[in-house]
């Protein structure tokens, strides 16, 4: 066993953007004896094993995980709970498992109730990824001072929790630990609406008969480009994110419609004081983000 | 006169981020005999001589533009008017008047009928910009390979209007020209609404008790920074902007509230389906985005 190595036996269950960044990133730092992987197609599989962030693999998610010492879930939020209790029967005594979803709670609700005795649940959430999608798109460095959010339910073994915080520290990460409900509304905030108003922003102007999508696309430099990058996220991921995080999401939503309202209002009535205040605080906000580096 | 020169005297009132950025271009490109600027302090002033982007400058608007055969308004939306009016009847004939704001009916509203005969008026608006302001923000290669929009009234004389379209195709831009009521339809939705927006969420994250402002910075990297980014531009600027393209944002921002209303109902009665149509539609924008080389 090498100084660095944290786990005998590391199963990434899911190969997409971030589990092959993980096998990148662990494999970098000799975090794990064994990487093993499962896909849902050979495609996928094959893909990683030329990459070479796994040691071997194939399209069973047991056979992967049995015997593993850390088992991360990496696949959309909306596959977890079927892969966790397909796979959870199968662990042995002090495994710990975990995932990458954008969503804490569903995961705590679905894997909580399945999980054997000795086996450790510690739900994480890296913040960081691209737009990109698939195995071919992962990179060692992409969790590099990025925040990664563990939500351990009540009772967890803190040794456990910490065994996982160590993974994520070793690959550039800073851990914080929160309850899973609060992580699913800071992320609401951070993330989920955010992207869905991007979603929604790329399809009103789709729609547009004043304007074509060729001139939208061509002007788009003044703003619309920021959105057309996030809003070409992964489909599924984010459809199953917000099925996952529906009350955080539309009550957020709700205020954010409130607050946009009296934009408009505003700009109807001509209150430039009114815009020009608002303008200004959201600046100060720009700084903070990144006096704390996340730019 | 050098062989790239274009203008004799080219007249920048205002030496911010465009004033400055088209300073250091037109300079660098030799398409100008002499470069003189006004600004609102002689901090700026000083400024723009220190960073050699103006040969002469000083408070006085009406002096610079004097005796220039391109007088270029570098102001926000909002000064326009009243520079403007103040210059034109100073400017001698056969001089080209142009301004760089993001907002064109505005523009020839207000300053068409103060023309004195023989003066062009070519309204223009360069599709380009970072979050930055100030003197000390603009570098040369800000215009190239973006584009620029120019809005000549009807009966515009077209040799004015090639002429200002050289300048801009001599500093890296694309030109294309239309009337100033479909840019501002346009611009709406590339750039104006994406700003409102991002103002908007920016200040619900500002407003929210379930989460500190210090987290929803720690953990921005999910999608929030991208808007953070866009609503740390220039609050005077935007200000203006919403005022003075009123009713294409209004407009603009009521489809988008009720684009925002469908997701949010397909979101609370679980419609993965109609969500997944959504974000797929969004995802091919970016393609077009990409291809057209704005991303």
């Amino acid at each position: 066993m090498s100084q660095t190595q944290l786990f005998e036996r590391v199963a990434l269950i899911g190969l997409g953007h971030i589990g092959s960044s993980l096998g990148h990133a662990i494999r970098r730092a000799g975090l794990a004896g064994e990487i093993v992987g499962a896909a849902r197609t050979q495609e996928t599989v094959d893909a990683a094993l030329r990459l070479g962030f796994i040691d071997r693999g194939g399209l069973d998610a047991v056979a992967a995980a049995r015997d593993a010492d850390l088992v991360v879930i990496c696949a959309p939020v909306g596959s977890i709970a079927a892969l966790g209790q397909q796979i959870a029967p199968h662990l042995r005594p002090g495994t710990i498992l975990t995932d990458v979803g954008s969503t804490k709670g569903s995961v705590v609700r679905d894997l909580l109730p399945v999980l054997p005795a000795g086996v450790h649940l510690v739900p994480g959430h890296p913040v960081a990824g691209t737009e990109h999608s698939g195995p071919e798109s992962g990179f060692a460095s992409l969790f590099e001072n990025r925040w990664c959010i563990l939500t351990p339910p009540t009772g967890t073994d803190p040794a456990a929790t910490e065994k996982l915080a160590a993974l994520w520290r070793a690959v550039g990460s800073n851990v914080e630990i929160m309850d899973a409900e609060h992580h699913d509304r800071v992320l609401a905030i951070t993330s989920h609406v955010p992207h869905l108003i991007a979603y929604a922003i790329v399809g009103t102007a789709i729609d547009l008969e004043q304007a074509t999508e060729q001139e939208v696309i061509k002007f788009s430099a003044g703003g619309f480009r920021d959105f057309t990058r996030i809003a070409a996220s992964n489909p599924t991921m984010w459809r199953d994110i917000f099925l996952n995080n529906r009350e955080a999401v539309l009550e957020i939503v709700q205020r954010l419609s409130e607050d946009l309202a009296a934009l408009q209002r505003a700009i109807r009535w001509g209150q430039g004081d009114v815009l020009f205040e608002q303008f200004t605080r959201a600046r100060d906000v720009r700084r903070g983000v990144i006096d704390a580096r996340q730019a």
